[in-house]
C-alpha cells in the first residue's frame, strides 16, 4: 500500500491547525509527545484566521481582547519550543489502523504518516467552497464551472459570468475585466458588496467605464448544447438570460466533515462523540477536540477546546509511552517542563 | 436568623477569587448573571498571587508566559465590565437553602447574601497558617501562642521565641529585636533562610550584635505551670530548653477545606464531586470549579478551571432565568454580548 521510505513516523497527528489544534501541540509537547499538524487551509489559525482575522475576540481567558490573527500568533509562539511539523493546504483523506496498533494516515497531497495517536481538531470540518445549488450544474465543474480563479494564460474572447459579492468575487471581476475577455458580468443577490472599499471602488469604476456589467439576482436555471454550458437564467427584479463560456462562483466557504465521516467513528449529527475524561472517540487512540467534538453539555467555545486538548494529551500518553506513568507537573515549578519549554529553571529553596 | 435590611440580594456568590473564580465572573457576566466574590485572602488572585506572584507560568493558552500577578491583573481587567462585588479577607462560614430555593450565605465578617446560585471556586480550600504539631500546644493559642505578629504596644521584658525561616519569621525577628523584649530566639530546622536577601542580612547583623539568638532544630516538647506556657524543648544537633513568654510560629500557609465540608456536598478525598456537563454538585444550584472540584479525568490545571467555569455558567442560567432559553452567542459577533462587555458593535453586511 505504501513504501516505508518516505513515511513520517510520529507519536501524534493533529488534524486541524485552528487554535485548539495548535494548543494540542503544546499540551502534547509538555508530555514529550511529538506531533505533526495537517490542515486543509494554507495557513494556521483555522476559522479564527479565515473568518475573524481582524475581528476582536473577547472571551479567551486572561486575554481581554485579541483578533483571530493575534490569537493564532500567540499560540504559534507558545508551541514553538516543540517543533511540530506543519503540513498545510492538504486534507487527510485516509486513516487505517495497522496490525501493530498504530495508524497509517495519508493526505490528498501524498504526505503519509505512521502514528501512535490521532487528534481530530477539525473545527466544524474542512472548509470547502459553498456550491451553486442548481440541479445538474455540477456536470460542468472544472470544465466551465469553477469555484476558484482558473490559472489560465488568457481568457481572450470568453463570455465570463462571476457569481458572488465578497472580496474574492470582486477581485476576480477586477482582474478579468482587464483581460481580453469578450464580456464580464457579475451576478449578486443585491447591489451591495461585502468587500474591501478599495476593491468596491475599482469595480464601480469598471462598471462606469462599461468594462463590467452587474445584474442583481441569482442564477435560477441554465441551458446546455451537448456537453457545453451555453446560457444562464438570472432571476431578480425581472428575469433575463446571459450567454456564458465560463462561470466563476465565489459564495464563500462552507465546512464539511469530509473523509472523517468514513473512519468508523461514532458520530452524532456530524460531530464526533467523545468521553469527557480523555476526549477519546470510540476508536482507542483517536481523540477529538474543539468544535467537531460532542459530549453532554458541549459548547462550541475555544475555552472548552483548550481544556479538551489538555485532557486528550493526558489520555494519549499511555498510547505513546505504555510503560511510563503520567505525571501532572506544573510549568512554574517543574525542571522537566522547563527543559521541554527551553526556559531557565530557577532554584527554589 | 438575619435582618433582611443589610443582606445583599444577588444571582450568584462565588467563593474564591483565584483565576478560576475571577473567570467565573466573566462567564456569568456574558449570560447577564450578577455575581459577588468572597475570598479569605486580602487580595484577588488566590494561590497565583499567594505562591506565584512573580514566578512565570507557561501553560495559559495563548499566553506564552506570565506571572501569577499578571494573570490576575489580566483577568481583573477582563471582568471589569461586569462590576462584580468583592468581599475580601473573609471566609464563607454559613450556607443554608431557604424555603424559596435560594441560598443564605454569610461570612465570618458578617457579610450576608441571598443568592440564587453558589460557585465554589475555592482552589484547594482557604489558606490557613500551618500549625505547630505538638500535642496540647493549642491550649495556649491567642494567649501566648500566635500564628501572626500580635498587635501590641510593647513586648517589654518578654522572652520571645520565633519558629520559622521564611520572610514572615525573619521580618518578625527584626522587628522584635528592636523592641524592649528581654530576649528573641529564632528556631528553624536549619541555618538557611528562605527570605529576601536584605532581610537575611539584617537578621545576620542582629545575631552578630547579640540582639538575636538562633537555634537550629525544632520544638519537640513544652512545659507549663498552671495555664501558663513556660519552657520549650528544642531538638536539633543536641537538645536544649528555652524559657518562653510568647511563641510566634510562621510555618507558611496550608489550604483547608474549611466550612465547605459541612454544606452537605458529596466529597471525594476533600474535593467536591461534580458532573462534567454543568459542574454542578449534588446540591442543585451549587457548582464547584477549579482545583477543589473533582470528576473522572480531573487535572488540577487553570486551563481546566476556565472550561469548568464556562459550563457552570451555562448550567446556572436556568436557576437565575427559569423562563429564558440559554443561547450560545459569540463575543466576536453578538451585539448583546458587545453591550454586556461595553464595546462597540461593528456592523457586518
Amino acid at each position: 500500500m505504501h513504501a516505508d521510505g518516505d513515511v513520517i513516523d510520529t507519536d501524534a497527528v493533529i488534524v486541524g491547525a485552528g487554535p485548539v489544534g495548535l494548543f494540542q501541540v503544546f499540551e502534547l509537547g509538555l508530555l514529550e509527545i511529538k506531533a505533526h499538524v495537517v490542515d486543509s487551509l494554507a495557513q494556521p489559525g483555522g476559522q479564527c484566521v479565515e473568518l475573524y482575522a481582524d475581528k476582536p475576540i473577547y472571551d479567551i481567558p486572561a486575554v481581554p481582547v485579541c483578533t483571530g490573527r493575534q490569537l493564532t500568533d500567540s499560540l504559534l509562539q507558545q508551541i514553538k519550543p516543540f517543533g511540530a511539523g506543519f503540513h498545510l493546504g492538504q486534507e487527510v483523506t485516509e486513516l487505517q489502523r495497522q496490525d501493530d496498533g498504530r495508524f497509517f494516515v495519508a493526505t490528498d497531497k501524498g504526505t503519509r504518516f505512521i502514528t501512535k495517536t490521532v487528534f481530530i481538531a477539525g473545527g466544524v470540518g474542512s472548509f470547502q467552497p459553498r456550491l451553486l445549488k442548481l440541479d445538474g450544474i455540477k456536470a460542468f465543474r472544472e470544465r466551465q464551472l469553477f469555484y476558484r480563479l482558473p490559472e489560465l494564460a488568457s481568457f481572450a474572447g470568453e463570455q465570463i459570468v462571476i457569481v458572488g459579492g465578497g472580496d474574492e468575487a470582486l477581485e476576480a471581476a477586477v482582474q478579468l475585466a482587464n483581460t481580453q475577455a469578450k464580456s464580464v458580468v457579475m451576478v449578486h443577490r443585491r447591489d451591495v458588496f461585502s468587500a474591501a472599499p478599495a476593491t468596491v471602488a475599482k469595480v464601480q469604476a469598471l462598471r462606469d467605464a462599461g468594462s463590467l456589467q452587474f445584474i442583481a439576482g441569482q442564477v435560477s436555471a441554465f441551458e446546455a448544447q451537448g456537453d457545453r454550458l451555453t446560457q444562464l437564467t438570472v432571476s431578480g427584479g425581472y428575469t433575463q438570460t446571459l450567454p456564458v463560456d465560463r462561470l466563476l462562483v465565489f459564495l464563500g466557504l462552507s465546512p464539511r466533515l469530509g473523509p472523517i465521516a468514513n473512519w468508523g467513528l461514532r458520530l452524532d449529527r456530524k460531530h464526533v462523540v467523545v468521553d469527557t475524561e480523555k476526549f477519546e472517540t470510540n476508536v482507542p487512540g483517536i481523540f477529538a477536540v474543539g468544535d467537531i467534538a460532542t459530549y453532554p453539555g458541549k459548547r462550541k467555545l475555544i475555552v472548552s477546546g483548550f481544556h479538551e486538548a489538555t485532557l486528550a494529551a493526558f489520555g494519549a500518553s499511555p498510547h505513546v509511552f505504555p510503560d511510563k506513568p503520567v505525571l501532572l507537573q506544573y510549568t512554574t515549578t517543574s525542571p522537566r517542563l522547563h527543559k521541554a519549554l527551553g526556559v531557565a529553571s530557577p532554584v527554589f529553596d
